[in-house]
């Protein structure tokens, strides 16, 4: 098959799916489209989470153990940073710090997010192309039962998630250009949405105006990879927002969320008995091992996620 | 004697002069008012060279080997902003880029520059009062003869001095507001103009409106300690510039140079005899060692030069 694959990502998970499927294919046929509601303004510098993670992990730079930040990594800033009497609850490492740093005086300049995304990329020798979501900022912001609205990374990071959510939305999408590669989806060989997080991930991705229904309109076929296996996120909220929103703790209650616009949904082995449900809600469902723990197993699930979005093109079943 | 020193410095030589004072007086006793006209915006950053380097001194964690920055410094983020494309010319270790952060951001937030200082100070420890000339911004702009006008640090570390100067001018000099330091100077026992050069640390300092009236008019004796040994600067571009400003190369040129408002001079033992002609343009004069290779150095031209200060006080010379 040839044409480009679209992944959509958010940050460790995406970034492994992305790894594999970076892995089988030539650069030139992958783009990651990544969610940058995540991000934020701190220390004064601004911070973009999933793209970092994504363009780290790209870049055969990531910390391995985390997943997110850069490997063999130090913390002299932060500690220094204590001692004067600035914040560290957000923890950003002497190497992360640089592109930081590099992207906000870039981005101070005038400089489009992409723009710079593009070149930090390319020092670090990350092959495929990383593209945020939109040049323009979105913020995602969570209502709480409890503590009022609160921006991402306070809910995220700093209170660990322990709010319950009443819902979320992502502030400045209304206004957002959407980068391109997200709507411009002419020879497409096919669209997967990694196992991301699907309200705070995948969800600000489709709220920039145009992507939806670009993504529903196109002609290749839908795939999205499983974040919850056996009922439990394999990292992040996941599942505790399935929860909190009213969802079923499950691939089911993932797919739900994305019947209307997703063909085909990749479940974990564990979970195969949820395949005639997801296949009532007219998905196609393919079973595979989705818990990535080294290269081989990214390499494996990008390999069974990529035979699906052949298989469901020549099905015809994705139209 | 009872009463404040308040000390004019620049970079390391002030700095140094600065601890041996420190080490004699309460901290109650000695303000150190700061050049802030090498101050520069980098990397999206606040840089306050001088500052830093006094802070850093009289708080015990400045590096010995470059008089400048932190002692065991590492410099991690440097070498990842290499790796980006990042400006790596004006070197800005781990630990020093944590006040780099900090101080950003709460001057974005609004915050002066000396409350920012004075926090960072206490929190690394220094105890005498260390204030920036002004909380406005002032920029030394260097007149070159073939490179056009140059900012500071441009001139001072990417290009290492070399240009030759033809005039230097403080931009933002005549809109700034003094720090009340340096213009409420009743009760002062002393004022010392630390070894530091007098054309970009101690000038700009006198450059901004009101300080060298009030300095002119204290009714304390104001005494400078020779930068220049030997026809040598101790560091830095003072000797070429005292050259290049068509100066006499010497600790008589300092000396002409403040005239008109310094009651006393402080010239090295190497330099004896230039004190009959210092001693001719109506300055009393002392010689001492005024190099200051280790902390005994330091402290034992503090000594001296608080000596010199209170003679000069009871001999009512400096009226």
């Amino acid at each position: 098959m040839s044409g480009k694959i679209l992944a959509l990502a958010g940050g460790v998970g995406g970034a492994k799916l992305a790894l594999g499927l970076a892995h089988l294919l030539p650069p030139a046929e992958l783009t990651v489209a990544v969610n940058t509601a995540d991000d934020f303004e701190h220390l004064g510098l601004s911070i973009c989470p999933d793209l970092d993670t994504v363009m780290y992990t790209l870049a055969g730079v990531a910390n391995p153990e985390t997943g997110w930040g850069r490997r063999n990594e130090t913390w002299t800033v932060m500690e220094a940073l204590g001692q004067i009497g600035g914040e560290t609850w957000f923890r950003l490492g002497d190497k992360d710090l640089a592109a930081h740093i590099e992207r906000t005086r870039r981005l101070r300049a005038g400089e489009s997010l992409s723009t710079v995304m593009r070149d930090l990329a390319a020092r670090l020798g990350a092959k495929p192309a990383i593209v945020p979501m939109s040049d323009d900022p979105v913020r995602t912001m969570v209502m709480t039962t409890d503590r009022g609205e609160l921006a991402f990374q306070d809910w995220f990071v700093r209170l660990r998630c322990a709010p319950a959510v009443r819902s979320v939305r992502f502030a400045g999408a209304e206004k957002a250009q959407p980068h391109r590669a997200l709507t411009d989806l002419d020879d497409l060989r096919g669209i997967v949405v990694c196992p991301s997080n699907p309200f705070v991930s995948v969800a600000p991705i489709l709220a920039v105006p145009g992507v939806r229904a670009a993504l529903v309109e196109a002609k290749a076929p839908r795939v999205a990879v499983t974040p919850i296996v056996g009922g439990q996120a394999i990292k992040g909220p996941a599942a505790k927002m399935l929860a909190e929103l009213g969802h079923d703790v499950s691939a089911l209650g993932v797919a739900r969320y994305y019947r209307d616009w997703v063909d085909g949904f990749v479940l974990d082995a564990q979970d195969a008995g949820l395949a005639p449900e997801i296949e009532a809600l007219g998905m196609k469902v393919r079973v595979a091992d989705t818990v990535m723990r080294n290269d081989d197993d990214k390499r494996r699930l990008a390999a069974r996620v990529l035979e699906f979005v052949d298989e469901l093109a020549v099905s015809g079943q994705h139209s």
